[in-house]
């Protein structure tokens, strides 16, 4: 499990470091590693960490689901739109491992991203030799 | 395998403790849970069974992927927009399994979604020990 | 792993021959099967394969996310958009294994989609026995 608590109402979190270090400590040679985040209001996704386009990310996700579009789910809990962008992202992202480590390409990143925040998070990784 | 009719032509429907049962069936203590449609017009998705939102994920689909948009699809089959809301969706989801229960947060539950309803439907679940 | 060669600058690869050869020859005769791509602008999808809907797909990427939408990233490599539109996809899927097959529904199959051709490009597939 991997504890994170973040600090902005949406951001994108780098936790491949922390994947990889329970990737090793697993002690897998070869099998697969699946990130899943446990709440409804962020997901999980893999691409490159350039700053720039960290914040390309959320500008789209907040332009195709604006906040206060008019959303049922407001009238209980003002944040349908975080839910709405969870959708489009996934729940999970799952991982080769290849000698004992996760199979990532150059650009690639595993991130976190909070559509809800600041809060305190849980992501689980799962580790499943094959 | 879970088989489900659908009643409408969009729709939610929550497979939750289908999925539970065939885990707790599988006698697996640990692992992941792979939950997959066998459908082209069909999603699964993890969120919360709010009906509010529920409603608004729909809108959501038929907003950024609206029936009838020109598709070249459409001459073969009235349905390209229930496609490429799928598209936008996953046709699958891995949820850990822990202590013999699906690892999910408080408000995680799994849904299949029908875009191109109804239909009887048939949804996969794999269990691998891990 | 999948190597591939695509000619455009977006495209679908239907890799599902591929995949499923090496699921084959795996010997698995029950598990899952995790489709990655190893790039970030790029990814992987299951859905049909029929030309008009595979055009309706690279079309419904590019009126979401435009190219050359005043993305921040674009400053540091023209490709933004390729990275966006891949964060709406998958960069992998996971497919059951039973009987030594692929369970795909009838319309279902796996492809490659290339958002910032032409490229050489490499997809890994792991196959896990559960």
């Amino acid at each position: 499990m991997i504890g994170l608590r973040t600090s902005h109402k949406s951001e994108l979190v780098d936790i491949t470091e922390d994947v990889s270090s329970i990737v090793r400590d697993s002690g897998a040679d070869k099998g697969i590693c699946i990130i899943s985040t446990r709440h409804t209001t962020s997901g999980i996704i893999i691409n490159e960490n350039e700053s720039g386009l960290v914040s390309d990310i959320l500008a789209m996700l907040r332009r195709l689901v604006p906040e206060g579009g008019g959303y049922a789910h407001d009238r209980i809990d003002n944040n349908a739109h975080a839910h709405l962008q969870a959708v489009l992202l996934n729940s999970s992202v799952t991982v080769p491992i290849e000698k004992g480590s996760l199979l990532l390409g150059t650009w690639q990143r595993v991130f976190f991203v909070e559509l809800d925040g600041p809060r305190s998070r849980k992501v689980h990784v799962s580790v499943v030799r094959g």
